[in-house]
């Protein structure tokens, strides 16, 4: 499946009323990203035999919320970033109330994709279930909880506790989400399900362990926005080493969960090792 | 049905990591607002038995929805208001950034709160498709669509056609789509459903053209912020005494629509007659 293909095609059209927001929102998705969270979910739902409830939709639901949450970090309000890979982000470009509407638009087009199986799903109860995960970890309990502690606590100091809570939350949760969907589509049982959020979470703290490392060995000249807005990261508390050890430690720990699986991890295992070595 | 303590018991609570965001969530939604969408959700609901799927979470999705939208209207980027009935609007109270997250957060709590009826629907058929209609008539092609509209073309001169477009997606979209669900999770058939869709989109133009007379007529020294943005509304188009009759035609317009349907529209009608008169 060629994801970015995909993507495109559940984007809106920028036409009519929509025009402006729906081409603020194409501009914030097709960046070149990696694509880590939709290519974790269809792994997760070929390795449970690749049939079932179609993934695409969720897919794409998922990137877009992801790519929501880059857009309205980067707005002046919260971090101020006026650069991502390597162009003007949403709000720069477009304006900040452009880049405000661009990410609550990338916010309701994921849940009207994901809303959208559900009239003609071949397995309802799947579709419904995973359009549930799907809320709960991207929502006040998830992701955007551990983005709202992050800026109400930017500056602060975090102990590693909170810290890897935060990961936990802000990082992690939609990671691990993309594999539980993937495997509740692909009618996995619901331990594997379980198994795969552990595992999950896991690797999500080893991204963003990995991620403070990237950001924090960029010139000094251009300090990243991490050492701009004196967050505490995994790399300010522990050092480089301690950090590069403790993502290698959760990947590891995610992949011995991952064996515990009623089917064959090996490619997801693969790609696991990959993300925790990456170095951008 | 008492919707202030339903709406209550679907907020998220203020603890752990997401105390702050949902504080500032809760200051946003208890404001003594009139509840105008889920009331008439009910009444829809009601009109067809009273019977079917819970429409309470619904209910509170659609309050969230709304009180989202008036969160992110308040920004600096955007309307850039300080006041709302009476109080600190909430990127006043919380700062700029807590108010985008808490409107994020209304957003996402939306959705979660009618995905997990999914879990253990009653009629599963009938929550998806409410929870598509909610997706769809809030999102990009709906009440966001005529938001993002109105902001990018904010200063500009409307024509009377592009302004009633406006209206029927900004304003009349939610209202339109609380009829909609309210019909659907009761069981009503697909005819009924369309009809109310029609009525309901001249219902909140109704609306938005009293909300404008309202607006208007605040004491001179304290412009309203249309007046303060100098946005095209339909007084401003085409005086009081035509938008007073605009609201009463639509109302009787919707009121006819209402005649047609299988179901005894009596106490619909009268909240219609009563909105299309209301002083505040």
């Amino acid at each position: 499946m060629e994801i970015e293909t995909m993507l495109r095609a559940y984007m809106p059209e920028s036409e009519g009323m929509q025009a402006e927001l729906a081409e603020a929102m194409r501009y914030s998705v097709f960046t070149g990203g990696k694509r880590i969270r939709p290519r974790l979910m269809l792994l997760a739902w070929e390795m449970y035999g690749g049939q079932g409830e179609n993934p695409a939709p969720f897919m794409a639901a998922m990137e877009m919320l992801h790519t929501y949450s880059l857009v309205h970090d980067d707005l002046p309000a919260l971090d101020g970033d006026t650069v991502r890979r390597g162009r003007e982000t949403t709000w720069r470009k477009y304006g900040e109330c452009m880049g405000i509407l661009a990410g609550d638009g990338l916010l309701h087009h994921a849940f009207e994709t994901a809303a959208a199986c559900l009239a003609h799903a071949e397995y309802p109860e799947r579709a419904g279930r995973a359009l549930h995960v799907l809320a709960q970890k991207s929502g006040v309990s998830g992701m955007l909880g551990g983005q709202a502690f992050d800026t109400a606590h930017s500056g602060d100091a975090l102990t590693a506790d909170e810290l890897l809570g935060l990961y936990e939350k802000k990082t992690a949760a939609l990671i691990s989400a993309s594999l539980m969907i993937g495997a509740i589509l692909a009618g996995a049982d619901e331990g594997d399900v379980t198994i795969l959020e552990q595992a999950g979470i896991r690797v999500g703290i080893a991204f963003q362990i990995r991620d403070d490392m990237i950001d924090s060995a960029e010139a000094p000249e251009t300090p990243g926005s991490d050492a701009r807005n004196r967050k505490t990261t995994y790399v300010s508390l522990f050092g480089m080493q301690a950090a590069e050890e403790a993502a290698l430690r959760y990947s590891e720990e995610a992949i011995a969960l991952l064996r515990g699986l009623s089917a064959d991890s090996a490619p997801l295992q693969q790609m696991i090792r990959r993300m925790a070595v990456r170095r951008q």
